[in-house]
């Protein structure tokens, strides 16, 4: 915590430049691309961008809302309304009467949980909210009971503003977890994707002075300038990211190390994480 | 997440008013006083006052150097240098070369652990970092591995910067959790209090745009203006906080609520829950 532990930090990690590759190392084939299309890249003011990672194969319907809000520029001039600490911060249109454009299911069905545990990894330990978690191939957090299986509201995760249950939210309203994760949250909301990029913006918004983090009259909240789909914006201007997949050596050896941390700053490995504690990796594109 | 919901809720909470007690209510014995010399009031620049619960009883010669430096005024004029997005606010003197006031113990014993387990519940499902882990009668998340015991890095903890192992660090840098609770910290570092009151003003600064969250040069530190023992300010000035006390069985009945959140906005109780989602409630002593 120390300079000196930044200065130690960084020798270490010039020396480990020059040596041999450590199991734990991806192979560049263990990055693989982010399609366009589950890229959704939200302008706030002050140029600040964020760019967030879709999972249209956990909630397809309201991933699909998504994309129609952001080809018909829904969000723009929309804000993030809410911030309460320790939880979520959460933008669209606070009036709530924004009209939704054409084709956006208004109430979708509960997408909260799969019907089967696609995990390729398994955290070591228990999980207090779930029989097991793990990783998805792809780079999800994933939790199961042994018969469904759900993301798991990690810091970062974006999920679905809803009203009372059975209301599930049609997607016009997100949320980001800012806090510790409110796992009590999964499999009673759908979660939609995770922040990848500008996080940072979201985290250290002022809090809402409101009930609930609600941004109280007298504060202001950050306007949303634009929320796009990279696949609906100039080739030149696209971000492009790539996951780490965990269907491989190389992601358990790094799991494991998340699970055991080592010296010289560690002296008692945990011999176990929670999931949240070892959420996948991810990168910009390099450029070829 | 929609306004429909804090309507919801706060129609909710007006109903509850004039009902019978819930098992899960507290009595008004059930609110204990935490003694000044336990209150550590630090103010940053712009009037923000954030007051740090102390944990004497499991860092003895770690709070016996913290009352030291506060009431050396040790802390006025350095400031808060690194914000960790998802990790630490951590705050001090980021010279490293300001000497410590006489009788500081420059390098105390390893305060990671205790010698029992001291705590009156037990969370109903495992914990991923420990055997177990509950609270203690006087308010704390401990885990344990059956012999020893020890806090836990939950969000708010607040715990001492230190070098690599052995160093321990002497208590002048302090950070506390703004994200996710990084309980691989557990058993390595010493944690020493709470953050009860201005958690916002650490969690909501600019990140630090430099390695490991140090504020880059062309960032601008928040002065701390001054760090004091309650029980060293004026009486008027001092701050009155009580702990809710986790040996009753209102307690008990809270947290088993907190494992199984409730209709109509939960569907689906999780059957348990993470310790540091289950912190226990702290507020301001009534004015008699």
């Amino acid at each position: 915590m120390h300079i000196v532990s930044l200065i130690a930090a960084l020798l270490q990690s010039t020396a480990s430049a020059a040596a041999p590759p450590a199991p734990a190392d991806p192979v560049e084939a263990d990055w693989r691309a982010i399609p366009d299309d589950e890229l959704m890249v939200m302008t706030l003011a002050g140029n600040r961008r964020v760019v967030i990672r879709l999972a249209p194969r956990y909630a397809p319907v309201h991933v699909d809302n998504l994309r129609k809000l952001a080809r018909a520029h829904w969000w723009d001039g929309t804000s993030v309304y809410r911030v309460q600490d320790n939880y979520v911060t959460q933008w669209g249109d606070v009036t709530e009467k924004k009209p939704l454009p054409a084709g956006v299911v208004a109430n979708p069905p509960a997408e909260y949980v799969g019907s089967r545990y696609d995990a390729v990894t398994r955290m070591t330990r228990p999980d207090p909210y779930a029989a097991k978690s793990g990783h998805s191939a792809d780079g999800w957090p994933v939790a199961s009971d042994g018969k469904a299986a759900w993301l798991t509201h990690c810091y970062a995760m974006v999920g679905v503003g809803r009203d009372m249950a059975p209301s599930t939210g049609s997607g016009a309203e997100l949320y980001t977890v800012i806090g510790h994760a409110p796992r009590h949250l999964d499999r009673n909301i759908a979660l939609v994707g995770r922040v990848i990029e500008g996080m940072e913006f979201l985290s250290s918004l002022p809090r809402g002075t409101g009930n609930m983090g609600f941004y109280a009259p007298d504060q202001v909240p950050t306007p949303i300038l634009s929320v796009r789909l990279a696949s609906d914006m100039p080739a030149a201007q696209r971000p492009h990211y790539q996951f780490r997949a965990a269907d491989n050596a190389r992601f358990a050896a790094w799991l494991r190390g998340r699970e055991n941390r080592e010296p010289p700053f560690f002296t008692v490995p945990a011999g176990g994480a929670d999931v949240c504690n070892a959420m996948p990796p991810v990168r910009k594109a390099p450029v070829r």
